[in-house]
């Protein structure tokens, strides 16, 4: 993928239809599952077709309302889209409660948050005393494990890419160890495995499957490290699976949205005690989306991927 | 793995200690997991030494006891191993119920039974309607996985080797279904599975594992595909646990052992019932283990295989 896969389009500002609202979107999410979006193979929901508006998770102003349940001024969540302005039906779109910077709804309060909350608590059923690792540690949705993590009580291990990075999440973030696989010493670093909190698959993963220990728990939440490969990475150490009576399942986080709600608290509760720490990085202006997604895939990110809009 | 591996020792009748039973080996239970103890690499218990008597579990009659709780005459289940006679604690033998069959306390009501009760209950968690789908179909484990799954309303789906053995679990044993992995076809022959109980792994499980449906749980019960090879094999699908959000759990029998009686009596109430068939493959005497064993290794057997000792 380049920057030359995308174009930028001019449209008449679209007129909110019956129960629509005009929404002026604000700060723009990129996050790994785009990628999956604009490749054919299939995933957990339809790809974006060419020439369509490349998906994405906004947080916005409404600047017209045709729907009682929302009035001019308000800061939305919606799916609005890699563009400046959409309307969206009112139904779509989740009125935000003022006080948190409003980006932290795309990423520590968003979906990242949530992915990690019921990721972590509910497949990888940490006990205090535990070792939870996670890999795309200085992530939106790593840094959020690892740190819920360390408040119930468990070893929190990250894998990071970098020596840069893994200083931010051991130093900033509190994690007991960060372990940068460049390095490439993964293998021996990595042992007793409760519970492994997988962003990436591939040999990263691989090592950490051989390396779990007796009925461990893997959450398997991305797989970055496909995206851009013509074939996917061919796991070694399935074995390891009955071996150790591992328990391996997937996390998409929309299966979880009757209990958002539960999450949100949580976390808005860890933020406000300083539990909770989060960074972001944020590039300017839509114009620089496409180079915003590409860095996030290589892994050139720390935190939560943002595009200010406005 | 070949017969020369193999060699045959005499020794003296051992006299049982203080505690211990003198116990005449009947029948020998030949499993695939012993060819894991005969290699090098790690499993989930410990290996056999060259020149160790090879472990098995053993159907045999007591004939000189040194233990208050058995007495001569009593069938016993126990881990005697591939031999004519066994001193053995009375602690780690179980007397059995006489009634059924004796061997069948290696099959049907032993461990093979007792690991398709618990993993596909407890493990594979189906519901009524729901499909099953069972590798290895026509073998130890996968016959009672199948005809339990009938038996709790499910559709069963066998895999197994060859158009004798579809025959068989379709028509006798009263699957839905049976494929024959080596007419190729398996791709578009398996659909829409909600629980794929492995004993194989290898390219049959990656098949499955593209096959699964939404939620769907795979046990993960034997690797049989990679006893003999010198690469495991390295699995394509695992973004598949992702996208549909399967449940993937390691499955061993001994982890159940404090509920091995409620499946003795589920297993014992469907058998009497004629809702279980069961069929042995039967090698005759201790000079035939080895070439029971490798023929079961390569699929050969139909059932569960056993060595007559007396």
């Amino acid at each position: 993928m380049s920057e030359a896969n995308f174009r930028i389009d001019e449209a008449p500002l679209p007129a909110p239809a019956e129960g629509e609202v005009l929404v002026k979107n604000l700060w723009l999410s990129l996050d790994p599952y785009m990628r999956g979006r604009m490749s054919d193979a299939k995933s957990y929901v339809k790809g974006v077709d060419i020439g369509e508006v490349m998906v994405g998770q906004t947080v916005g102003e409404v600047i017209e309302s045709r729907n009682p349940a929302l009035k001019k001024g308000d800061k939305v969540l919606a799916q609005g889209g890699w563009q400046l302005f959409a309307s969206l039906p009112g139904r779509d779109i989740s009125k935000l409660k003022e006080g948190p910077p409003l980006s932290y709804y795309l990423g520590v309060l968003g979906m990242p948050g949530m992915t990690a909350y019921f990721g972590l608590k509910e497949l990888g059923q940490p006990k205090a005393g535990e070792t939870v690792v996670v890999s795309a540690a200085s992530g939106a949705v790593g840094s959020v494990v690892g740190q819920l993590a360390k408040a119930w009580g468990c070893r929190a291990i990250g894998i990071a890419g970098g020596p840069e990075k893994c200083a931010y999440v051991k130093n900033e973030l509190g994690f007991d160890e960060c372990f940068d696989y460049k390095a490439g010493k993964l293998r021996e670093q990595l042992k007793e495995i409760d519970v492994y909190f997988d962003n990436v698959g591939g040999e990263i993963l691989d090592t950490a499957l051989a390396r779990m220990k007796l009925f461990g728990r893997i959450v398997v939440c991305g797989t970055i490290s496909d995206y851009n490969a013509a074939d996917p990475y061919r796991v070694r150490n399935w074995r390891a699976i009955l071996v150790n009576r591992l328990k391996v399942q997937g996390m998409i986080v929309f299966d979880w949205k009757d209990r958002y709600g539960e999450a949100l608290k949580a976390l808005g509760g860890h933020l406000a005690e300083g539990k909770l720490k989060t960074r972001e990085s944020i590039v300017e202006g839509l114009d620089n989306a496409p180079k915003g997604l590409i860095g996030l895939l290589k892994g050139e990110n720390f935190g939560k991927q943002l595009v200010r809009l406005a």
